[in-house]
């Protein structure tokens, strides 16, 4: 279950022409009574932002969203005014097939950028695969498909929190992701729909944090995309007293972590489903002097080609670690620090240490790898996500077509 | 002719047994009669600073050396005290050989990361190789391929200034650096000779502003080292009027322009050998609202694995190219951005245009590309070379084997 798991969305995905192959590229999410609910989202920081996402941004001007619509096979991105005109017209479209108004509706793309996005496969498309919504599993995991692009399954995860007065509500999510993964965001995106009663600039701060402790903490390839964007829905369904900050701080904790226990699990996903890994890793940095120190390690770590070349090749090459920590502008004194891979420790205070070099061998043959520095001067702690640097990536990545 | 192009240096290069191979893998360069002469450096901002660059910097703190002694094979990084106590007694080998004291010598390693460098070569092998050090060309020749790691070729480099009086002064430089190249610096050395009469100080400014039009406008992976080192060594053996800043303009504009010269072409040389490339690209930004943006934008071009993909791939997927000058912080409008590849305009105010396609697929086969991206909002401009991300760079970084 996601987008479809709080009771009153519904959902529905199929293929409209985009893709060339006629593989599903269309997904539509609504509101079941097409009414406009509390929406909240996060966008690219790249400048360069899509047509949709500039769309989006203005449609949720007002904080109100009834519908979603989705398509994967093109970007819609670095396509000008005509790229926004067709944007505009998504959203026209949808807002007719469900009953609402066009300012209702939010748009994302994902594919190629620079390529206009040809309407005529939009103008049937989308009435139909609209027509077809509804609130089943099988339609949440229909849009979930419709937005793959190189990923290669779909990607779902839902959560509940246990609210005041108990009411329990619920978050569903749905996303796609596979390259351009970085922090701040990804070549992803990523619809949430709940049935919380929450106020907008409550469910605004519960999605910048849960933004920040997945999807922030993801790096495939340190790209950071055109088209980039997370949307949470929230109506009400679940009858909860209002969630508002500052006020109810327990229900916010609540609600944020159910909403950040979403996002992550979606994050993990995208990484173990990154273009051509074989690899998952999580990067552990701790005793920085400040989180802040703690995540520009963890990154840069993460993010280093060098390190994802020996996770392919199963090789703990420490040195290379402990060289991106000390390039990372994090402070620490290169002499203190300790690396461990998968529990196994292999540099002490900054040089090699003794350590059972074929255990060590055996568990980086292992899918799952897990590298812990500790800086050892101060408390900071961060965590990244991230895969190793394959033939396969290079493959998926050197041409268009 | 590298670093025994200006007289009064002498080199030398062999096989000292750090490599298991038997290449070599020790090179000396030094004054011809060992008495220190004028010395600056520009070293690594990585943190983790080797213990090579430790030493150099404490020997460098008079601005004086008489020699400096290299090896490949082992970059005694991530090695503690027990490795400032290898580089101290590189020094003292050298200082024996040569005879000068151990704090005139310099020393640079580069190799693996995290194994202690054994001494047993050493304490043989540079007497030995320090014997047979002369003025010849092979002998520069020799003391650049001894550096060699990874490199499939020796980079050497030479250029001469005309000064006042009508004195000419040579400039030769040698390097490494095949991975690991990144801004502020390289997985790389460079070491350099000149004949010129010139104050410490003026010297220092020269190599800073050379480094910053070469070395730090190359980007292979962007990964930092904890080894990379310049020196330049200036004997005064020309006898011009020793070059003063700020008095000697003139002077100084020329004597920096030929060291730069040196360094962008062994810069160029470096691009050119990089691992696994098969493709050399300079990436030029302009119309930028300042230099500083103009550096950003084609810093970040250059180091995305998508482009350097596209790059392998011979694919001009101009997308990739905007959404990262997007991303690099640089400020611009979107829909004012032209971009060329070799020349072919391939998108005018950030949308697609029409080319010959052809001809642009035809021109992506050679090894050499150019990509241009102008912003069209200032006067900034830079220029960045960098390489494709290939499966044989995949391949050399996946084991240190």
């Amino acid at each position: 279950m996601s987008v479809t798991a709080a009771p009153g969305f519904v959902a529905a995905g199929g293929a409209c022409g985009i893709k060339a192959t006629g593989a599903p590229d269309l997904a539509v999410i609504a509101t079941a009574d097409a009414h406009p609910v509390t929406a909240a989202g996060v966008f690219t920081t790249n400048l360069v932002a899509a047509a949709p996402v500039q769309i989006s941004r203005a449609h949720l001007h007002d904080g109100r969203a009834a519908g979603i619509v989705l398509n994967s096979g093109n970007a819609n991105a670095a396509t000008g005014e005509s790229g926004r005109s067709v944007a505009r017209h998504m959203c026209e479209l949808t807002a007719d097939a469900i009953g609402c108004a066009s300012s209702d509706v939010l748009v994302c793309s994902t594919g190629l950028i620079g390529i206009p996005l040809p309407t005529a496969p939009l103008d049937t498309g989308i009435a139909k695969v609209a027509a077809d919504r509804g609130a089943t599993r099988e339609h949440g995991l229909a849009a979930a498909t419709a937005i793959m692009t190189t990923d290669t399954k779909p990607k779902e995860a839902t959560a509940t929190a246990a609210l005041r007065g108990g009411v329990t509500v619920t978050i569903g999510g749905m996303a796609k992701g596979a390259a351009m993964l970085s922090p701040a965001m990804a070549t992803m995106l990523c619809a949430i729909t709940t049935d919380a009663v929450v106020s907008l600039p409550t469910l605004q701060e519960a999605l910048h944090d849960a933004v920040a402790v997945s999807f922030d903490n993801l790096v495939v390839d340190g790209c950071r995309s055109t088209n980039d964007t997370v949307l949470v829905l929230a109506n009400g369904a679940a009858q909860n007293a209002s969630v508002e900050r500052p006020a109810d701080t327990d229900d916010f904790y609540a609600l944020r972590d159910a909403l950040a226990a979403v996002c992550c699990s979606l994050a993990e996903q995208m990484a173990r489903d990154a273009e051509g890994a074989t690899k998952f890793a999580r990067i552990e940095v701790r005793g920085a002097r400040s989180r802040h120190d703690a995540t520009l390690a963890a990154r840069t770590i993460a993010h280093s080609q060098l390190v994802q070349c020996s996770l392919y090749g199963c090789d703990p090459y420490w040195g290379r670690v402990l060289s991106e920590c000390g390039a990372s502008g994090a402070f620490f004194d290169p002499e203190q620090v300790d690396i461990a891979y998968n529990g196994i420790t292999v540099a002490r205070e900054g040089v090699a240490c003794a350590h059972d070099a074929d255990a060590l061998a055996q568990s980086m043959q292992q899918r799952d790898i897990e590298i812990v520095v500790d800086l050892r001067c101060g408390t900071g702690t961060a965590s990244v996500l991230t895969t190793d640097l394959t033939h396969a990536y290079v493959d998926e990545n050197m041409g268009t077509s």
